[in-house]
Order: structure tokens, then sequence, then C-alpha cells
């Protein structure tokens, strides 16, 4: 797919559906034969339900890095910065046209609370490969984030359980 | 999962990503254990990138049911209609409780387009197995479905390349 333009998308808003959007892109995409990773930054330790589904899935890679501070297992924002380091570098890495679709995954999160620095996201996503279709998701875009995307949503909260005082339920939430 | 209580999604909007977000879900969903199945409305008779990966999922079926009446291949609206009708008796079969989780994907846009009828469709939501966990997308929800429903995400369109004359692409749009 060398003569491909990647686009880069960016899902926010406070709506469910920002890191489903992001993995349903993936798999869509595999189903294409796009080479695809997906870097989950701040999720925590506890591996998703979805962990489970993609590993067994040809064409997507995923990897969780990074601690939260909110949850259970929250940490201190120092740890969490230092731990989302390694998202970073993962980042960076994957967009230099190993992979087709690259989705950072709560990176947005991590910029708009100051977890990772804004300016080293804006400097992966100039530095990425032409072909690259790249993928943000998170909370509280940036405007800079939103002028550099190509295709910007954002999940609207019309109507949640949570406002019922409904928890948080593996296989849907996390 | 006999007394788990399953809730109603409706992602709805103008933006990219309802779609996308319930195929997450799933994947999310069957990482769980849950027994998924995805019932794609209107999509036509091309496959989709996603059923390419998902047909190798185990806990997820897909199937796509009904003609199109927008793109190459479009029919006109009587056709759409009749062809709809395999869709709505899946749907209706597939909330009686051997699914967990159930995606009407495109089941919103075909109510407000008027080619399935949104009374039928209230009606599966209402005979729906208490435990099932139902999710629908499409354009323009109706305020019976936004009322019907547990978590409604309205996916806002803020940018989108098609604004700028670029053409639906595989693995990103299909």
């Amino acid at each position: 797919m060398a003569d491909k333009v990647g686009l880069i998308h960016i899902y926010t808003g406070d709506g469910k559906g920002k890191t489903t959007a992001a993995l349903g892109q993936a798999v869509r995409a595999a189903g294409r034969g796009f080479n695809c990773i997906i870097i989950q930054f701040m999720k925590g330790k506890t591996e998703g339900g979805e962990t489970t589904t993609l590993s067994a899935v040809p064409n997507i890679a995923i990897e969780r890095l990074g601690r939260n501070f909110i949850g259970p297992n929250a940490a201190d924002i120092e740890t969490v910065k230092e731990s989302l380091l390694p998202a970073m570098s993962a980042a960076r890495a994957a967009v230099g046209g190993e992979y087709d679709l690259v989705v950072l995954d709560e990176a947005v999160t991590a910029a708009s609370l100051g977890v990772i620095d804004m300016d080293d996201l804006l400097r992966i996503i100039e530095s990425r490969d032409a072909s690259v279709e790249l993928i943000l998701t998170g909370r509280g875009a940036d405007q800079r984030l939103i002028d550099a995307a190509d295709l910007v949503t954002e999940m609207k909260q019309i109507k949640h359980p949570f406002d019922q005082g409904r928890r948080a339920r593996a296989g849907i939430e996390f």
C-alpha cells in the first residue's frame, strides 16, 4: 500500500464510543489487509476485553502501556507521567511505516491532562510516514490536535447509564 | 450470564464512528465471553472489511442483510424495504436470549428513512430478553428510540475529509 495517503482521525468528547470506534476501525482495516497496531495509553494494568479478542486476530497488534490515575489502581501523577514514556516511544516507532494503521488510544486524554507532552504528541503526528492512517482518541482534544487532523468526530453524551448510578461493566466499558 | 441486565445503546449523529463503535463494542464483549451477533442493515451486498476479520473471531457472528439505495448498487425504495424484512426477522430472533450482545447496525438509519417500520423496531427493543445488551446505530434517531435507550451518544462531525472532496476508502469507510 505504498501509494496510499493516510489520514489523521480524532475521536473526542465526553460520550461513550471513542475507544470502541478506534477498535472497530482497526477491525475493518485489518479485513482489507492493513497491518494495524493499537497502543492503549492510560488504560491501567488490567487487560481489556478487546485485548483477548484482538490478540487472536492476524494483522492487529495491541499493547497496553502506562498507568492510570483514576480507578482502583490509581498512581500519582509523576508515576503516571513516567509510565507513559514507553507508550510515547512505541507511538513514535509505530508511525514510521511498519504499520498501515496506528491507534493511539487515550493519547488525547493523556495530552489534555498533561501526563504526556502535547508538543511531543504533535511531533509524532508530524513525523509519521505519509502512508500511515493515524487514529487518536480521548477527551479534551486541544485545538492544535484538531487542526492537525483530517477527520474529527465529537462523541457527545446524550444519555449515559452512569448518570443513573450504574457502574462500569466488564465487556461493556472495559 | 443469566443474572445480567442488558442495556440499550444508540450511536447516532452525522459523524464517523457509529458502526465502528458498535464493532469495537462487540470485540470487547467477545473477549469477556459474550456471545455476540452483528446484523448489518442497508450496507449493501459488498462485504465490509469487518466481515473478513470478524468471521474468524469466535463469539461474534456477522450478517449483512438488505439492499442499499445509495451508492453504485442502489435499489429503489420498495426493493430496499422488501430486502430489509429478513434483517428484521433476524433481529427479532437475535434478541430472544441466544446472544448476550446484539448489534443492529444502521437500523436507526433504516427507521429514520422509513424503509423499516419504526413501530416494529420499537417492538423488537421491547420484546428483547432482559439479559441482552442491544446496540443500534445510524443517523437520525427518533425521540422514541432515544427514550427507549439507556445510553445514547451523538457522533458529531467536527471535520470530515469528504468535505475536502476525498472519497470513501476500502478499509476505512467500508
